[in-house]
């Protein structure tokens, strides 16, 4: 049995997806910039697409999305256009981001701060979440943006929205959000909470690869990242990814109808798999179920390396993860354990497992006997579990 | 019949190509960063087609490849990149393009010029040509980088790119080259021309849209336009799109492979479709066919609108344009034709023609039968060609 427990790192195309996409390759190829049938005849589908993208995530109309290749380019335009926007043609100096943000954007942050921008990196909870009152404390007059996810990527755990948008509404300040692990798993109204951007990615919610989108809030402007021709409005230059456009659409379209789907049925298996870990000894999974999005667990299992216990799940064709994939050839402990406050030791036995809608109770069911199996006998070899002192977490 | 001879806008997929993408949008899903089973299995693929790409253009090995978006990417990549490495963070300030280049390197430039830097637009010469001297002329000790294209959207003008290679390695300036649409047209050798950066686009060699690449020569560096995770050796960052990499290497070893058919038979068809337009009584195309990519024919037919053109030709199921698809909804004058000096009536008459080896002789017999007519019907009703004062073109 092959069992994909990785959806946070990428999700399989589903076939309803594809199957839209397929025309668009061979048949319906024309630039949809051009002025002759071969560019026009995908235009419905275009229109479609944006239709159904705007209506998934609430924005006003589909004006506000522009469509980009993925979330890591629409998080790299927000803070590069906000650079410029606001920092260099402007007289702000500032960014706040929370510590557990995505690599996109710490790093794209990082890149700032040697070009002499404040960067303030806020601290989270032992649940892995930033608490709201401390975004209001560091939001200052030269405050140019604040940056905070919707859900956490490894954790799974959703932040505060609403409350973080309605602060920055009230300072005068920017929002961008990275929505990637949101959407598709919970309702992401961006009006409702107050956002101006929001990045997201077609091939978390079982769209294709290499096309995402960037919500951006109408009368909002901002420097474009891929300056060129004048495709989305001027805002987005590049011909546009037709296929991939027409299945980020479907992908909405269909995530948005399974959104009930995911909260019952892939929450109970999910939280199946969740309470069988629960049941092995030393064990601290993150955060609790009711405050994560419902296909995410990340859990210490004490005394073992992550990358040996992925070694034991991949043996028996289950895949897993450590954390993000982004950062994952890198063997290093799991950043957002690091930050709640895990030693090193322990941030080092992370594992996520995330779920979609096309897992099934068998595959869980089984995954549970691996699961069971595996700690066993890498306990059973570990010098670190044998020895190790008394559990310990300075924050959890 | 319908005729598709807008290629230099977009192509379509090789059926081939689309066949080796297919497995991975639902079945070898998994992302490539990951450490099990699902992301390694698409490994052997992402090698091979890195393999295609570099034998592809002569780079030493894969490494000299970064997978982007598209070209509009590459070349924001490493116009912003080069203005925060060597003038940001550097003590140059000049950056020297030519006044045809495609709008994402214009629209790049021009934005840099808001921030201060100079910019100097190479003068055409009446064949659409930068002429090597000039270049020469403007170099400086300020001089970042020169950004000329290998051969033009929108003439199909092949530039002199060896002779600037070895004048920018002299003077020691690094250079990019926009080579879009030289790829998969005619040879191209990286390494011969003394390129450091070359920008190229899936989709206008019969790939997939929506992936393209940046060749950076080994040894050089370029800050990110993506920071985040270490995806392609830390320079580019989001998950790797599987199946339009696997397609653009497959476009990438059938374009070169077909590089012979290119010179033969589509120059054949291009040549016959030139030589029955040239029959046609006050009509000019720019540049001698030997000096062209061989698919590609830009004439300005006195007397018409390119846009009534058009019109003509679409309601017959032929596609062409009037220049760059990415201008096209502007209709505005062709900016090619403006440089090399065409009174802005003239610029309006431009006719675009771009070929492929989809192109069946069938296909340009009746493209001639329908041109014919068009420009009889249309001249008969044209104000502008009745009461025209005498064909004058400033440098033409």
């Amino acid at each position: 049995m092959r069992v994909y427990l990785d959806n946070n790192a990428t999700t399989i195309v589903d076939p309803h997806v594809f199957e839209d996409m397929v025309p668009y390759f061979c048949q319906m190829y024309g630039n949809p910039n051009s002025l002759h049938q071969f560019g026009s005849e995908s235009h419905p589908a275009l229109r479609k697409a944006m239709d159904q993208l705007y209506t998934g995530i609430n924005a006003r109309d589909e004006d506000d999305i522009v469509v980009t290749s993925c979330a890591t380019e629409s998080i790299n335009w927000v803070i590069k256009g906000i650079y410029f926007d606001k920092i260099v043609n402007g007289d702000k100096n500032h960014i706040i981001v929370s510590e557990v943000e995505h690599p996109a954007v710490i790093s794209a942050c990082k890149f700032l701060e040697g070009l002499g921008v404040n960067v303030t990196y806020l601290p989270v909870n032992s649940d892995g979440v930033v608490e709201v009152h401390t975004l209001r404390d560091f939001i200052t007059d030269k405050t140019a943006l604040v940056s905070i996810m919707w859900a956490n990527n490894e954790t799974g755990m959703i932040f505060p929205i609403e409350e973080i948008g309605a602060i920055c509404k009230e300072k005068g300040v920017l929002f961008h959000t990275d929505g990637v692990q949101a959407v598709g798993k919970i309702p992401v109204d961006v009006q409702k909470a107050n956002v101006d951007f929001m990045s997201f990615s077609a091939h978390k919610f079982h769209g294709p690869k290499g096309v995402g989108g960037l919500y951006i809030r109408a009368g909002l402007t901002l420097s474009p990242l891929f300056h060129g021709g004048e495709h989305m409005g001027g805002r987005r230059s590049g011909t546009l990814n037709v296929p991939g456009i027409v299945g980020m659409g479907k992908a909405m379209e269909l995530a948005v109808e399974n959104l009930d789907f995911e909260k019952n049925n892939v929450m109970r298996l999910r939280n199946k798999l969740e309470d069988a870990i629960e049941l092995i000894p030393e064990t601290i999974i993150i955060g609790t179920k009711e405050q994560r999005v419902p296909n995410t667990i990340l859990v210490s299992v004490k005394g073992i390396e992550g990358e040996a216990m992925l070694w034991d799940l991949n043996k028996n064709g289950i895949a897993a993860s450590t954390g993000s994939a982004c950062a994952s050839e890198a063997l290093e402990s799991n950043p957002v354990m690091e930050a709640i406050g895990a030693e090193a030791d322990l941030a080092h036995t992370a594992l996520r497992l995330s779920l979609s809608r096309f897992t099934t109770e068998e595959e869980i069911d089984f995954t549970i006997e691996v699961l069971k199996n595996a700690v066993t006998r890498l306990r059973a070899i570990s010098s670190t579990y044998a020895y190790a002192p008394e559990w310990h977490v300075s924050k959890l």
